[in-house]
């Protein structure tokens, strides 16, 4: 099961962590891979002297270990949240303390002064994960309770790499507008929104809305949070090549809520609007696209500051001569053609982040001339991964008690991420770090916290360093207490 | 410190559990109270012996520990509840079972059939605590940011008493539709909706419609939960005295939402209609009371049957040569006077709910001659206390997958209450169990489930036996996590 990929080794085990040369061990077994996914390790050879083997039959049987496993174990725990309490229980006389007669004053404490409540309850470090279910994961609307399961795998990832209580609710309306006025009943009891999961067009109004009327911040990852990611590999890609960003020109495949923020925050990013090439099912966006103007909002309005030349075709036009292809659009793998990336300008960058099969298999995109290529799989080397962002980004803005997390503050997120990696060492196969460098997320915490400071959001001021202690001491104190409970059994150990 | 209190005594600290004589260690320091609140308890003297001394400055200063405790102590944790992760994470590999890609599988399988949402997802064991601050404990309309820290107050002894995890909601609204509307929509995620500290009579409009329309059980723990277990203290105390509840006459003084929900329970379990005498502030529920019809919808319909005689008059023409008097009122102590207590049948059993203060102090009630009193208090005998109710009537009721909480569920509830009482043997100042004797919960789960079950409304058939077993397991498993938290100092000891 070992694959050359653009002449690195790789372990292509969906739970393998080591998916690069020199952590490599010989023909050793892979060091990261558990038992009862062994996988052997091959000696590292150059692209040239192997032929490779790679196909889709393959790389779809990797995928079914991850979901035979959920299928065993979503039942066997029923579920992936609890709520417990954080606070002493010495015997039941300390609910004299916690509930009625001693809570009464912080009740009235808070009714004196609103904002008491940041520190009476929880509400500092509580982010409701909301979702409609109307486009979950790559199967599209399957309602409320068929996206539980990932807004409570959406919630462990907060705690677990943020420290952060996040709190699945999956609302049973798709209407916009009673979207929005829920969120907005539901903010006494937290300090921020995660969207999640909610179609394209309406996903723009909830969240434009929200980030007008609520007086929490308000995130749909789907937009902002991919954008972050996405921008910190884009910045590591054009310094491996050499180019700069404002001179970069780009083909952005596919137009879903992803790519359009994906764009918006490009463009406030410093890349020149001009030189941004989108293309949705009908072509590339120009001026002359008259479907737009009354349908798509958002789409009309990016067709009038981007593609400068008023460039028409598909994406094989938008492809030709372009320094990079950011692509979030159908799955592959020939959605994205070998010739289009042959097309390319030289040190082409590609990301096919179309999930579970890229619109090209990395392999093809190297042969046809592709310098650096990510997708949004973790069996691959740049894994273009929302996790790397919302939970640090969100830690930074709790902590600060910024009242919204503006651009700026994603921005700086994906700057902190890029320097992530460059600490590090970048190389075409390690554009962004991992989910297990966990140092990332209060590094991120911090950046975001100092931006929010900066740009008068936060009510709480402290410095770089400060933030950065205290995301870490949350965050370590997260994951400790899901090891203890391991340890301990208190968290079963799945049976075989 | 020490009290007699109806020839018994007692030690009087808020945090002491041990208020019973038989536990008393003669002159030894009370064995239950922590260094910081340590009292003594003397002999155990009769009440004839001693002058009563306790006084309403002394009753309040007491009440004034917790209040500082919580005043310290909630900021010190900045709220009472975390969500945390209930399954593995051996690393961040794990993310690929719980997360995309292989979350999908258990999405799909949800899809296809939406029951498996309780077999993929938390949702069986999920309750949402909702309140709109609109009538919080005795503080009134304090609003949903004041009202969080006792909904967060309420989900820790979900948890800890129940093991079953809530989570608060306080929404930002006071409009019932807008309530209602809110709630069902948050249907997907939770099992069951537990509604508290809503102003009535809005509460039963809410209560009733959403009993109606959800597809889960809906309890408004002010209304039913209230209702168990004044009832379950009622069985008892009638079966003290050697009185048959058909044949009891009961003054109701208050009519809040408790009381009235009190009475149509009293009524459903087999109290007579017309020996109840309802009191509000203008005088006994009667035929003649033109002013209920329109505005008053509950007590309307309750006038009609109770009050058989049609008495008019007030809360002393009711009280006289009634059996029972329970009263849910204003805060006393001279609410009820002790010539009304006086005035009653012999055997005479005084609940005396209010808080902080009973509508008369118990010693009073006593020498009035009462025979039985209870209040709400924990450092009085006798607490009518909810928190005896709620976590295991859910556990029960979530245990078995109930679509609904009947009001047969609720009258079992009290009665396997009575009986845990009954087994350890009731006295006049031990009525109903009290919250440290976790036995308790477990069992009033087990006979809420076989109910549930019996009525057809259950959607898993177990027995009794793995019915307890169970709901004593979930429990335990909830309580010893919090102390290995403790423990290992992942839940910090205050300082000082």
């Amino acid at each position: 099961m070992l694959e050359l990929i653009g002449g690195k080794i790789l372990c292509l085990s969906m739970q393998c962590a080591l998916r690069r040369p020199e952590r490599s061990f010989g023909i050793d077994r892979c060091a990261m891979c558990r038992p009862w996914a062994a996988i052997l390790i091959y000696k590292a050879l150059t692209i040239k002297e192997v032929k490779l083997k790679v196909n889709t039959e393959d790389l779809l049987a990797k995928a079914l270990k991850p979901a035979e496993d959920a299928m065993k174990l979503h039942p066997f725990y029923r579920g992936k949240i609890a709520v417990t309490p954080k606070c002493i229980i010495r015997d039941v006389n300390d609910f004299a303390i916690w509930y009625t007669p001693g809570v009464a004053e912080p009740c009235k404490d808070i009714y004196k002064n609103p904002e008491q409540v940041y520190k009476h309850t929880n509400k500092a470090n509580m982010v409701a994960v909301i979702s409609d279910g109307s486009r979950v994961l790559g199967l599209g609307d399957i309602g409320p309770e068929a996206a539980l399961p990932v807004m409570e795998g959406k919630a462990i990832l907060f705690k677990y790499l943020g420290g952060v209580d996040a709190f699945p609710i999956c609302l049973g309306t798709k209407d916009p507008e009673e979207i929005i006025r829920t969120v907005l009943l539901l903010q006494p009891t937290f300090g921020g929104i995660n969207l999640e999961d909610i179609s394209q067009p309406k996903c723009f109004h909830i969240l434009d809305t929200l980030r007008e009327k609520a007086r929490i911040p308000v995130w749909h990852d789907d937009q902002q949070g991919t954008a972050a990611v996405t921008l910190a590999g884009l910045i590591n890609a054009l310094k491996l090549v050499g180019k700069a960003p404002d001179q970069a020109k780009i083909a952005m495949v596919g137009t879903g809520a992803a790519n359009i923020a994906i764009t918006r925050i490009l463009l406030a990013a410093g890349i020149t609007p001009g030189n941004v090439i989108m293309v949705d099912s009908k072509g590339t966006l120009h001026r002359g696209r008259s479907d737009l103007k009354d349908k798509f909002k958002e789409k009309y309005q990016l067709s009038l500051i981007t593609n400068k030349d008023n460039l028409a075709g598909g994406t094989a036009a938008a492809m030709k001569g372009a320094d990079v292809c950011i692509a979030l659009s159908r799955p592959g793998p020939d959605t994205i053609k070998k010739e289009w990336v042959e097309s390319m300008a030289g040190g082409a960058i590609i990301f096919a982040c179309a999930n579970p099969i890229p619109e090209i298999w990395p392999w093809e995109a190297k042969e046809a001339g592709a310098c650096i290529v990510a997708t949004g799989r973790s069996d691959f080397p740049n894994q273009i991964n929302n996790s790397l962002g919302f939970p640090g980004i969100f830690r930074g803005t709790l902590d600060v008690m910024a009242r919204t997390i503006t651009d700026e503050m994603c921005i700086t997120a994906a700057e902190e991420l890029a320097r992530c990696a460059e600490d590090t060492g970048i190389r075409e196969d390690y554009l962004i770090p991992t989910m297990a460098e966990w140092e990332v997320y209060p590094r991120v915490a911090a950046a975001v916290g100092v931006k929010a400071i900066e740009q008068g959001v936060a009510r709480v001021k402290l410095s770089r360093e400060e933030l950065y202690k205290k995301a870490r001491q949350i965050i370590k104190k997260s994951r400790d207490e899901t090891d203890l409970l391991m340890k301990e059994g208190l968290i079963a150990q799945p049976e075989g």
